[in-house]
């Protein structure tokens, strides 16, 4: 409420809390993420969390630009994520729009993310973008698996993605409370967030 | 595949294996449900694993009728499913279409299982039924909460989603194999499921 929440979304430091609570679970920085695709159903399937961008409430994904959810946002840049502490029994979902940044992105400063995200995975991760296309039939290759230099940057079928969230609906299932975080533009383009206390 | 398949699906069997092997930890039989709102836009929760349907391939899942899902599925009946089981790392991604039985079904047969359902389900469970709407705005109440007779059948806000599977994409992360199991309707309107060894 007020200016000062567009610096700091409300939601973040409840998540950062989550995460942080459920820290010793395996697992606990995966989530569910769902799109629509181009035949207009839903697909849903479980993601990496990479961190937000810089200090903002942008939450970064790594993906295969050969998969589905490529196309699917294409089609829809709307996503919902969701997110549940098995722990803390405490859910997330966020609402909003995905950036996909690949190698023909012309913004600068996306592409230096991109990078950024690339040599923040592992090389065993990396070494993903080099394989088969995702969801092709198998065909069993004699092939030598390739070789990847760690100081090489991203590969053509590395993608970032960049979540944008817009609303936020947060149930805490010992509580039993729930929390509706819903954002708006302020004048100056920032986001305006405001929470609102509904029935579980 | 032959006949054979359509009365044994070969999904299931991989499926009811990951619950038995995943079994010791909390909240094994939970799933992610991603459907499309009528605004066009994907929606993705929660959801709690309440069996399959007799001894088909149909997945039960309880809501309540009050809440945003039930709309969703009115504007598209499609659905998929998201199982991530964290100790074995495999993915079941599930799709297909959901039949939504309340109070209003016609059917007799659907209403049994319904009510079956319902007594199913403990008795905190289906207190939830009787409180405020969910996702309307909480407003503090004085009153008692609402008292239930375990002899009752199900409330008006009882709803039961019956899942019709068509396609089950199966990931796993360890053997980093990855099966697509696609249904098609034979002469006599059973399902025939064949697979496909894709690239994970």
């Amino acid at each position: 409420m007020g200016s000062s929440s567009a610096a700091a979304p409300p939601w973040k430091q409840l998540l950062l809390s989550s995460i942080q609570a459920n820290s010793h679970l395996k697992h606990h920085s995966y989530f569910q993420l769902a799109t629509v695709s181009s035949n207009n159903r839903p697909s849903n399937r479980t993601v990496v969390f990479r961190g937000f961008h810089d200090d903002g409430d942008e939450i970064l994904i790594n993906t295969d630009t050969r998969s589905r959810k490529i196309n699917d946002l294409k089609h829809c840049p709307f996503a919902e994520i969701c997110w549940y502490f098995t722990e803390s029994w405490e859910q997330f979902r966020i609402r909003g729009v995905i950036d996909v940044v690949d190698g023909t992105t012309p913004d600068p400063l996306k592409l230096q993310q991109r990078e950024k995200s690339w040599f923040a995975s592992s090389l065993r991760s990396r070494m993903q973008y080099l394989a088969a296309s995702p969801g092709l039939p198998a065909i069993a290759s004699s092939e030598q698996p390739p070789s990847l230099d760690p100081s090489v940057g991203p590969v053509a079928a590395f993608g970032l993605l960049v979540f944008d969230p817009h609303e936020v609906d947060y149930l805490n299932l010992k509580s039993n409370e729930r929390l509706l975080f819903t954002s708006a533009a302020s004048v100056d383009a920032q986001k305006l967030w405001t929470s609102e206390k509904v029935n579980p």
